[in-house]
């Protein structure tokens, strides 16, 4: 096992099946020592974490969600270039489906934000955005994207 | 003609003139080997494609208005650089003009997917993101900003 | 003082104090030579600029909230790396809470745009994408991320 993997054992977390590509997209591409992996939706174990902040989810539903949707990430990067290849976690782009009159989404994103410098530690910590869109695909309740810098394979 | 205009003409997909800069900002800055280029609001022939996914434009007519910003993305990319300097589609950032109750944006983005593989074959298949939006620039259906991977020139 | 700062004050803009790091993101990562930089809130002298364009935020207070959000970038450049090591500001990611019939979000982020090429000339004309969503973090009417090409340190 590798350092990372050994970090992700000792958190508890198994990555799940990194998804497979859809359509004409891929779930990641590397150019330029950055890695920028598609917007991974909310679920676990196989079931799509669905709803709205402010609305039927709570916020501490949103982090469990936003934390999936990283815990998602971690499964693209480790199937692209291999977690222990992560020289940085560049940034995050976090979508929260929220009602007009929701706006914690730093909280939501801290989900996902946490995971990151836990598993990874200092090159965890990244720049990130978060916004608040009415609706996701397939109704989810979270998407979240990420630019990662690589070391030389 | 070029290998990537050929296709283009074999496809039978004439590029428009690519929109003129407006205000402080530019339609694409190459930095670092990577071309950013500004989002592209759905238009097609001068006319824009207005209206809301789950209101007013129907399925078929978001994937048709998808198509329509990557083909201003295509004409943008063989402004700045020449279409056959492009190594790889890196990344497309799609946002749908969507009611609260549509989740079928990965639909809507694949017509702007499938034109990218259509046309540049492997190296157009691209990491993305896709999420709805409420309202976007002049009530257009879709917006689609995009890195892409250029040779050394 | 260096040139950059030169030319801010000329135009009579103090720099704010740089948001802190908040949880487990930071404001901005260096990685390829690139800088991302974490999504500003709109905010000016300590005060959140809140509210919504098309509902209780005119054109004029959009317009002054972008500006206000790319001074926060500006600030975060400045102590990331220092205002002089831009090589390019290479794009912008411009998120206007909007209602869902508001559609000026190319001239609400103007306001972010002209600042740029204001302080940096040439080089601070960018890449930009404008989109409308519901809501954003603690009500804000604006926020704004960012990707700027630094010099060599």
């Amino acid at each position: 096992m590798s350092k990372i993997h050994d970090r992700l054992a000792e958190l508890g977390i198994t990555l799940p099946a990194a998804a497979a590509p859809v359509a004409s997209y891929v779930p990641a591409v590397e150019a330029g020592g950055l890695l920028h992996i598609s917007g991974q939706i909310s679920q676990q174990d196989g079931q799509l974490i669905k709803g709205r902040l402010g609305e039927d989810v709570s916020l501490d539903e949103g982090i469990a969600a936003a934390r999936a949707s990283g815990i998602m990430l971690l499964a693209q990067i480790d199937k692209a270039v291999g977690l222990d290849r992560v020289e940085r976690i560049v940034k995050l782009g976090v979508f929260v489906n929220s009602t007009g009159d929701f706006t914690d989404q730093p909280k939501v994103a801290n989900g996902a934000s946490e995971l990151m410098q836990d598993v990874f530690g200092e090159i965890g910590r990244h720049a990130r955005s978060a916004v608040g869109v009415p609706t996701l695909p397939l109704g989810v309740a979270v998407e979240i994207d990420a630019i990662v810098a690589v070391k030389a394979g």
